[in-house]
């Protein structure tokens, strides 16, 4: 392998190349770089280059290598995007952004901004009016600022203070929340306003008062005052013959399916060029956005309203996974790399990991008669990332079997989002929220996916469709009354569509130039969705205005290059979403077309106390499964379960004196 | 362990005897019996007992125990019921029951009714009419008489005839269905009447023609024509120091939790008297009922309406589980008693299996100042039992988790129910079903499951009421417009509720008298449902009346001895259900009483080609898990994941001259 492939990564070289160019482009002027990574490859390009792959052809030329950089002018705080073409290193633009654009949070920039409130004297007095005991400190998670004010142009960061009662790095300082609140200029560095939290059950404020003592809820092992448990035996996988997969860069091949594990700094994990058997099923399926608005009324609570994708972004937020802690059995990683502010490319080790698992059973049946059955287990490959944004952490895996599905989990664990709240009063609660502790409340909120599906299901032009199980007519072709058939609905022009459980309401996509030879049907692939509570805002607010992805579970919009991002290009303190609710405004004809289906899903997370101080995962899943793809059960081929094979091991059966004693006839 | 525990199943001897106490009282009359299981012990008499159980105290006497038996006498005819006392040896009663009433399919039943099908000189005449080659047979599928006539009283089975194309102990004969279909009379074996199944895309029907020859799609590996996988590599489950679990008889501790695995022939798998940490959380758990209607609409395929607990019993169905197939790791097995018809014990072995699985992360967080994380897995108990119903497999299992929960997972598999269909010519297609080979159409079905639910959150009085999540009203206090809070409704009087998407309706089991010290309210357990289409045959059929359960997704009723199924005791060619939906109009309160909970879930099976000839697992979950039960996560006491307890490999990295290449600078 000496050439990148379309689908890798950016490596440390394109970011130096990337500095390069822009210092030659702006002499004698220094830049904080907000992001360097891959700009997408066009389309057109690339399903010509990864046609001639999959057919065994010789390939045509490389996809133009194109680079995308965010940045700002520290001269005059101008913010910048620029496309680069990596094989001509050449800029091909770099325009400057209105100043109401804000880029995501850099990976530098939350510390320097943590740093910058603990030092300010402002900060510093309010701490010094709580009167902490000796050893019992403060620290901060700066916080994207939600929008308010449509005149906003500054780029500003809300801390939230936390009380530290110990010095441990696994101190949960969520949960003693501080009462005060600064907002700072994340580019002139000034403190703009010192915001007080309610703390009681009403909006009511107060000036900062001497910090009553309370017992903090820790989750780290060795700060609990509990014994751990010590009768959990270990479980063990192994793989004597090593795993079922095989990697070439960052090419898999496992049990008939073929894709390239992508990485950015913005989506993380993205799966391309998904084929099975040598025919096309996916070109890229990703987690294009995520909104965790908070239903907490109260000033400043409603500007808690996160992007995690846009404002942050998953790949630069991805956890070093440990061996033998994520997961178990035979395990590959896969590297990231990132731009710090200054331009240097940091790896982002381990981010990505791919392990098999097994899943119970695929199938079984025997025949009553003879009682001879066929069982074959479920094997399954799993390509993970965990995310942490500041207190929460996110577990994505893109799930595939051997019988052609592909499942989308979401687990959410880690810490909720808590805010201070004086509680000791036996019955004070508010409505909005959960009591987790002495002095501290969890306040409901919503978390709202976009999965991205880019689907190529046997070519590029696919068309999306829903079915609809309803009863037939109480007329003579249903004499019993029993009868119920389908009623199909084609989205023919870009738009949006609603769940319906009532209905059984199943989204799929076709090719309706592929008939199956036993159904008679275009051959499809239906999406598993899951059904969810959409935002809550009115539609009034900010908050809905900023994410009308979330508002609607399902979108179709005809592929444009650049169209990547449910909520728009940039989230940040955005004031009005630039995403598939504009894009599906014009009406593109869809059917048989190049078109992406967008699946809005997530959790209305009412915080429950089992919920603290860090949360047992919450588990979410949509699926991607052949609905008359092929000809028959795609996973008859696999091998029979057996023991020589599995070697399990029998309980021993209890002495013969300790047996039940029988009924004496 | 000298005595029964009151939820220990059936003996052998409790089976001897009860057919020695019946010999008894109908001398010199033949009886067959259909059913010799333990009758469910009184809970009045229970509750003392476990309780004592449970705080350690003396045992109170222990509930009497009660053996159920159904039975026919040969000499009349007459279906009977009779209730015994084992300690006594008595009858309590043994009542005639109504002529209408059918009991469930006894285990020799079916196979006799085949061969009656098989013998009778008019199926011949049928089968010599399809002229079939040599080596070509037939076989049957005696199937439960869904009721269409509400003056019937003889007890019927519809036989579905098949070609069988092989001599093969799994041929798939459900690829070629014949197209006629005799009905007999069980008691009287008499042939009541031949059927003939419709061949074309309406209802009509035409004289038994010569069999034209299909190929047939086979499941079994050896009857494969395309080679089987090899790339598969073994995956091992090693649990070096044994198993985390405990088992005593029928009661198993794990990880906090302890239950008795309880079996009958009816509902098979029963998990009784859960607590966790000393604590009750449940006293009775099981899939009380499933309905199967078909949506085909023509005759006779309108009586297809299975109840596979009622009509013949998850229990006597459930497979002999093997070691090394069905499950990995170290497991233990359960054995289940049921009688043969002539009144003889028949050891059901390995019928409920016991193990515990790697499900992932519990929970994590890294503090991303410092880098410290905390990572949990996530172990979890599973206790599983595998019901294969003629063509159908369940596969149903309760998995216990370290965090408290419970989760009900059901996967459908096995082979869908065919139907002939002339469907050579291309594009012949009918809109309530799915092609799935030459000459075979699978219809539409549904499969709706009754998840019943006997609470006890710290003691036996509960209170069952749902939460809504809603918009705040927009008002001076929710001047941003983003707030949300929830609406709780008390189900204060026996009566079902619907599921609602749109408002995020949580269920919830709370103890009133208990208070979470933390929340502030009674502590509560929620019932994540599953949000399913209820039973789409008008509410004028017979399909509807038999099966009200299913119509409504949440039911609650006040505890009464003996109301354990959904749709009532016998479902066999019932007119009309008698269960759930007459209960609760007793209008009972059910605030703060002993109460039951009955979710009703399930899937509208559209079937997919890829169903065949063997079903991917379908899965659907439900779960139970505390709300505001606790006063923190419960699982934060299990160790961390570490490499030295699990023991993964690492994935070898490519030699270095195979690494993509760097761009050059």
């Amino acid at each position: 392998m000496t050439a990148l492939h379309p689908f890798d990564p950016i490596t440390p070289g394109e970011i130096q190349l990337a500095v390069k160019i822009l210092e030659a482009a702006f002499p004698g002027v220094s830049l904080r770089y907000k992001k360097i990574d891959v700009n997408e490859p066009l389309k057109r390009e690339v399903v010509p280059y990864i046609e001639a792959e999959r057919s065994g052809k010789p390939l045509p030329a490389a996809p133009t290598r194109l680079l995308q950089v965010l940045f700002h002018r520290l001269d005059n705080g101008a913010f910048y995007k620029a496309l680069l073409n990596a094989g001509s290193r050449s800029i091909v633009y770099a325009k400057q952004l209105p100043k109401e654009v804000q880029g995501p949070v850099d990976a530098d920039e939350l510390i320097e901004i943590e740093q910058l409130c603990l030092n300010h004297p402002a900060v510093q007095a309010e701490i010094a009016k709580m009167q902490l005991p000796p050893g019992v400190t403060v620290c901060n998670d700066p916080w994207i600022y939600g929008t308010d004010d449509p005149k906003e142009t500054r780029r500003l960061f809300q801390c939230y203070m936390y009380v530290m009662t110990t010095d441990h790095p696994q101190n949960n300082h969520y949960s003693a929340p501080c009462k005060f609140s600064p907002v700072f200029d994340a580019l002139t560095r000034e403190l703009v306003r010192m915001d007080y939290l309610p703390g009681g059950v009403d909006a009511q404020i107060t000036e900062t008062q001497p910090w009553k003592v309370v017992e903090t809820i820790q989750y780290a092992h060795d700060l609990l005052t509990e014994p751990l448990r010590t009768d959990l035996k270990p479980y063990i996988v192994q793989q004597p013959e090593g795993p079922s997969f095989n990697v070439q860069g960052n090419l898999v091949s496992w049990q008939k399916w073929k894709f390239h594990v992508g990485f950015n700094t913005r989506e993380g994990l993205v799966i391309y060029n998904t084929t099975y058997d040598g025919r096309n099923v996916f070109y890229r399926l990703s987690v294009s956005e995520m909104t965790v608005p908070y239903g907490d009324p109260r000033a400043p609570y409603h500007r808690k309203q996160a992007f995690d994708v846009g404002d942050v972004g998953f790949g630069i937020t991805a956890n070093q996974l440990s061996l033998g802690c994520d997961c178990l059995g035979h395990i590959k990683y896969f590297d990231g790399y990132r731009s710090d502010s200054k331009g240097n490319p940091v790896q982002l080790k381990n981010v990505i990991c791919l392990h098999e698992e097994d899943n119970g059973l695929q199938h079984k049946h025997t025949n009553y008669r003879t009682g001879a059955a066929t069982v074959v287990r479920n094997r399954q490959l799993v390509v993970q990332m965990i995310c942490t944004v500041s207190n929460y952490e996110y577990i994505f895996a893109f799930i595939f079997d051997q019988a052609a599905n592909i499942e989308l989990e979401v687990r959410a664990t880690g810490i909720l989002s808590t805010v201070p709240f004086d509680n000791e009063k036996f019955g004070t609660t508010v409505p909005w929220g959960t009591n987790v502790g002495p002095g501290v409340m969890a306040p409901f909120h919503q978390h709202l996916f976009s999965f991205r599906i880019d689907p190529a299901l046997d070519g590029f032009k696919n068309t999306v469709y829903y079915e609809d199980s309803v009863p037939m007519p109480e007329d003579e072709n249903n004499p019993y009354l029993v009868g119920y058939t389908t009623e199909q609905t084609v989205l023919r022009t870009s738009g949006s569509a609603n769940t319906s459980v009532e209905r059984h309401r199943v989204f799929k996509i076709r090719n309706d130039a592929c008939i199956n030879p036993i159904t008679y049907k275009p051959v499809a692939y239906k999406l598993q969705t899951s059904p969810s509570q959409m935002l809550l805002a009115s539609n009034r607010s900010f908050g809905y205005k900023r994410a009308e992805f979330a508002t609607k579970p399902i979108w179709v919009t005809k592929y444009q290059d650049d169209e990547l991002y449910a909520a728009g290009e940039f989230t940040n303190q955005s004031k009005q979403s630039e995403g598939v609710e504009k894009w599906v405004k014009r009406n593109d004809p869809v059917e048989n077309e190049d078109l992406v289906l967008w699946h809005t899903f997530g959790l209305t997370h009412n915080p429950r106390v089992e919920d603290f101080p860090v949360m047992p995962v919450e588990r979410v899943s949509v699926m991607l499964k052949p609905d008359g793809f092929f000809t028959k059960n795609p996973a008859l081929d696999v091998p029979a379960s057996t023991q020589s094979f599995n070697r399990s091991t029998l309980h021993p059966e209890p002495a013969a004196c300790c047996a039940p004693a029988k009924v004496k006839l």
